[in-house]
């Protein structure tokens, strides 16, 4: 079916990546079912709980045709989760092999080691993706690091920035989201195997051996203990998931307004084939931007409900639990499609410096003219008889140096020409050494 | 693709229902913007805007099969959310007829007048379900209007009420929300034509005469003013169903508590062929109540989003509006599931009124015994020696009765046996004369 | 203690009115439910369960000062809600009349009850407010029904509006929300009286008459049963809160990106007094407009925990009935700020439509450009030459009108000149017309 | 003022505790800011931008009374958050010095700093409650290592556990948080100094140094950058506590549920002057727990705002920053509430391991049933087996034994009463066995 927008066929690229949908794809899901369910019967193997050759018949389902529409049939006439792919499977197998396929295991030890798996390919991903745009930016910062533009505040041009420093804010943010996802790689890289109600009682005295065996032969780490209703992994990793596409969005959020044609000084790059409007041809619209805005959005909504869902009952609480079936897959896809976006977003973001200068204007440099003035009068004298002049032009609509003579010195006046960029460059050598410092210790890939 | 839990195949069934399906498939999507694409084209011609022969021919358009392969490539090629759609029409149609296809008219145009079409399919389906389950709480507190029962308060069983207060509490509930859909009914109904920023500046001084027409080809109300940055309708067409769901979710919370072993009151009836856990053969579970409370759940975070989403910005804001097209299906499929899963949960929900008088047991009447103790010692005073001998008895686990019989008269200690519902069925009776008179008032269609 | 921004002597004004602070102050509120205490005394005397002399003893409480600090420390004492305040109540009472004071009711009849009158009145105030922004939305629109501005989309300037048409927009959904207040108000001005599990077993045969008398004592509707745990109404009320103040956060935020200075169509009123920046004394901040957007963020966090909240446990949820001892008042504080800030806003807005029309350019006809080609060419024909001469003139840099020259006529070419607003001042119209009947026909006050 | 609950005198110790009030109480708040100004000038005269003397002078206004009305008063009047406090400082400082003081600086640097050292406040009083819980929940979790009841999935009593392993569940979730605050605790303590947009241009080549010497006065790290727009930090912290308040909540809807009076497992300790209920003398309620499930929800729902508000514009965004004046200091009540109530219910709670034996009963031992079965027959037939004979016992009310006789052999059904505890007890070695190595490498001060 393509009845949600991640599975439409004319605007499932908006909502999803082509990597994203490689992880969460029907058969792609079953299929990683299948490849625990055989760890499992290995590792069960391993411990002497089933016989090899069992472990060897299954091992052997590696690769099967899985027959969906099957296996939807039996799910909903059992209504149980992984018992309509186990039936299937087991009509695969000879007899004895049959009875050894997830042998004393449970739904969630399938699903939630299952769930890790895509947690951790989606992380990697994010993490590429994050490294990439990371090394991006921080040239992007270098080049454009004495390039001045206006600071803005309150949505209202103020003191001079360089754009570079504009974008080592940026670099740095997300150089701290490498830093979370490196904090919690461990913290989530861990199997579930559980049984029933988490004991294990199933396997007597060989179960935490099994369990062993089991995470070994996925690459997993081992939990202390089952972590059926203890959610916080999932909650902590989605958040991080969050934030790092919040912070995408804060960039393209910058983009779309520094692109309004009353300001112009940063653009989207465009193909020669988009049409940015039918009945107003003229129109070059930040799709891209708003796009990643989007998604960042319904990311963190989704993030958010798995957080709600950490207050768990007992030792299983259905009513939160396929809340993740949902909101899990939900976030990676938005935040795959986002991260694939604003690579694009950023390293074709075109700057127009002159755009930058002229928006500036002579009057920004109020704070230089007051650090100036201050000198002489006192900072909060001379900030009130500033404060006065530009009312007072402002409301008789006279011109703005005219007022000033009066009030400050030809000295103090040209520092209202004069762009001071402040600390912006030392700012972004700072944010580029620190970063530099942190890629050349640690390696391109998640771990 | 199928990545999204509402379209697989093998758990779709927990996720949408088949006609929430039927609404928001792809092809059903793309061919309800034919229809009104169609809808247009016959309303310009009505103007004289469009040749009638124009009209006709892509009238002539409805039932053609639409290739959604190619329309998706060229969604892609344009990123232009309806131009690939009309790229392959106009392919479809002789020379004039192609240029008078989407006259005019601009993406939201097509999608906001769906998505009204869709809300009102999805209203339609929600007003009938609600008005079913109305009816069939209605009958069961009428049936169970006098069965004894603890209340409980703070998870603690208290003084009794009968089962049938419990479920006309809900049918209230219920009924609330359906005055709820009547009310916004037409409020939600509108069309919008409004072309490139609202002002139908395309179609000069027949722009309104068009609109009108537009809007009665589809059977929609007409608004004052294009709403392409008014999304406050859909805010509160989702909320209603968010509050529609969580009533169905407080339904299901209470058997899936009461269903707990230890207390066993009620519980939902199961098919022979459900599999409750494969690991523990014994176990029977609320599943069907734990997939409302979650759907639930998810229902509100969206639908929230489409609160968030109101704060547009201009004439048209890209970062607000795609947000709709997932969250608006996604509430509208978990609802209607949602409301599915709750017919079957009340039409075949078994209570047992045995297990009910049990759990009542024989010191749940202390409110009648208070009661009775205050006309002779004061209400207060009366309080505080139940109060010490209700935590006398706890500490020295003692009998209660000992305890008492220093503090209560014979006479008032009958009470406690008592068992009084106070005025639960006369509650009943209020609730369902008042929901029967307003459903006499009114049709079961949705209008 | 002063330690939530409401209750801050420096800050309260930004997130309280005096009117909210009046509601809720803990004075206020403890008076609230002495009130209702006093009703349900007297409603008990009217049906003979408790003597007139101790209804009349207990109404002689009125206007007494209630110890708040002694009332605390029995609240802590006993851990119970209501009381702390009772004994207290009782203290000042001769013996009889003290058994007879809060005489078989229990926490959530005074706190449900009071929270009602509490919505009443936050209600009123709202829809006062609404009432009046509506008023000047709707002569803002009047008086710029045809001054032309840029219509704007993905935040790039587009086809022409006039600024009434924004104006109206805002006023059109505004009008829907007094709607709303309107369909709501008899649905939630009921009182709640339902004792220990909502049965009002303690009353005995005059349990109804009682409820009856004790809504009829404070002028509430009554319920058809006893609604503890069913809070739709809240829920409802407060999305529709969410609503209105989100649509002031749009009017606030529109005016916020128009008050840019490279756009400067809009600015907030300022007064003398107030200082934008210390450190760049140039600056003029929106600070009405953007306090506005905060508190709709705020009031919709809070709204979407209290839809959360409907899925309560048995006949009394101690787990999310307090939440909204915190949520409720917050968005009451925080919309009724917002509304005030509002109405200030709104009323001193300048408008400058010098800059709006500067802003709008020579480009930004193209619709009707477009327009005028499709009669010659067929619309799509007209739009593909018209997109690439756009793209052309970007690339190349050149001058847009020489670019066109080759593409266009010269009649076609004038309409780029000829700003047309199409319908807007239409729209406009019936905007007003609209609110104006609906206003007619009904009150300002809400009820 | 005092009509927040926060700051209600009746209700406040709910809502907040002592500790946090003594952080958030406006004087506290404005006397951290105080100091804030006076190490700026400290700062600033060790870089030689003002006398030292004028630092001095500042200095000595530590300590002084300030006048809460009058700085109200003029923060009103500017409309500036900060220089209502100012000009009342100033007005205590001679001349010189009261141009020297908050000089050059702006708002945020004075907020923004404050709010960190609120967050390191905050931030070790959850570290030092959540290292004494994990402290209590080891040993409990060590207590009843063995001590048997019923694991529950889907609210049904299912296989065996051990108290002990549910309470190891709990610690090994807390532990988590512990290292959460750890691996954070350097990314969050770092000062803010930027000036009007950051880049601090009104010190010249001083900048940095001042930055250095300003943050170093007050024990906080340096930044990179400045982090104005940046406010990932408050996000991952707010996260974080967010994950940690859910945890305790988990807890605590635990012991609601198994505190119910049909299962009677666990219960608060309750104290003498503590009544339940007034109308039911014999109720006793879980409000500690209930409270904390009620904090929790208040939390995380601030926590997710704090979220949404990383999406911040340019340099400094009025809309989203005092988002954070109002959910940050809620976040930080609610929490130290939360846990402050965490701690008195770990370590009041009262274990009935009588009924968590009764309440297990015969049948859970199905797992362990169905694993003896599963040697002789085939783990899938023994259990599609053991499925029907339990239906068929449903269904026919029958006694369970009696049916399962013909099924399985006597050694197999003497398993069902044997209660076997799985792996439990070596998962509560585990939990215990990391937590202790964790806590004996770090220092019980969170650093």
């Amino acid at each position: 079916m393509d009845s949600h927008m991640i599975d439409s066929e004319i605007f499932g690229h908006q909502w999803a990546s082509t990597e994203s949908r490689a992880i969460f794809a029907e058969k792609a899901r079953v299929t990683r079912w299948l490849e625990i369910v055989i760890a499992l019967a290995r590792a069960q193997a391993e411990c002497g709980i089933i016989p090899t050759e069992s472990a060897e018949k299954i091992a052997q389902l590696r690769g099967v045709e899985l027959p969906i529409g099957e296996i939807g049939a039996r799910t909903r006439e059992t209504s149980h989760s992984t018992l309509g792919m186990i039936q299937v499977l087991r009509g695969m197998l000879p007899g004895e092999a049959a009875e050894h396929i997830y042998y004393g295991t449970t739904v969630q030890d399938i699903t939630d080691t299952s769930q890790v798996i895509e947690l951790l390919a989606v992380g990697a991903l994010l993490w590429r993706d994050l490294w990439w745009i990371e090394d991006a930016l921080l040239q992007l910062a270098v080049q454009h690091r004495l390039t001045p533009m206006a600071g803005r505040t309150h949505g209202q041009p103020g003191a001079p920035i360089s754009f570079g420093f504009k974008v080592a804010s940026w670099a740095d943010e997300i150089g701290r989201h490498l830093q979370r996802l490196r904090d919690g790689h461990n913290r989530w890289r861990v199997g579930q195997l559980g049984g029933a109600v988490g004991t294990l009682a199933f396997f007597g005295d060989r179960a935490l051996d099994l369990r062993a065996a089991f995470c070994r032969q996925l690459s997993l780490g081992e939990p202390d203990i089952s972590w059926l209703c203890a959610r916080d992994r999932l909650a902590e990793f989605s958040h991080v998931v969050a934030m790092s596409v919040s912070s995408l969005a804060r960039i393209a959020n910058e983009v779309y307004a520094l692109q309004r044609r009353e300001i112009g000084e940063l653009a989207e790059r465009t193909r020669a084939s988009v049409v940015g409007s039918i009945t107003m041809p003229h129109k070059r619209n930040p799709e891209v931007s708003e796009q990643i805005v989007t998604l960042a959005r319904l990311v963190r909504s989704q993030a958010s409900v798995l957080t709600d869902t950490m207050v768990n009952e007992h030792e299983r609480d259905g009513r939160n639990w396929k809340v993740e079936w949902v909101a899990f897959p939900e976030i990676c896809h938005f935040a795959l499609a986002a991260t694939t976006m604003a690579r694009e977003l950023v390293s074709g973001l075109e700057v127009n410096s002159v755009a930058m200068g002229r928006n500036l204007g002579a009057n920004s440099s109020s704070e230089r003219l007051l650090s100036a003035m201050s000198v002489r009068l006192g900072k909060h004298r001379a900030q009130r008889l500033l404060q006065d002049a530009y009312s007072q032009a402002r409301e008789e609509q006279r011109d703005l140096s005219a007022v000033l003579h009066g009030v400050a010195t030809e000295a103090e006046l040209a520092e209202l020409s004069h762009v001071n960029l402040g600390a912006s460059g030392l700012m972004v050598d700072r944010v580029v050494d620190t970063a530099l410092r942190r890629r050349a210790s640690e390696s391109e890939q998640w771990q």
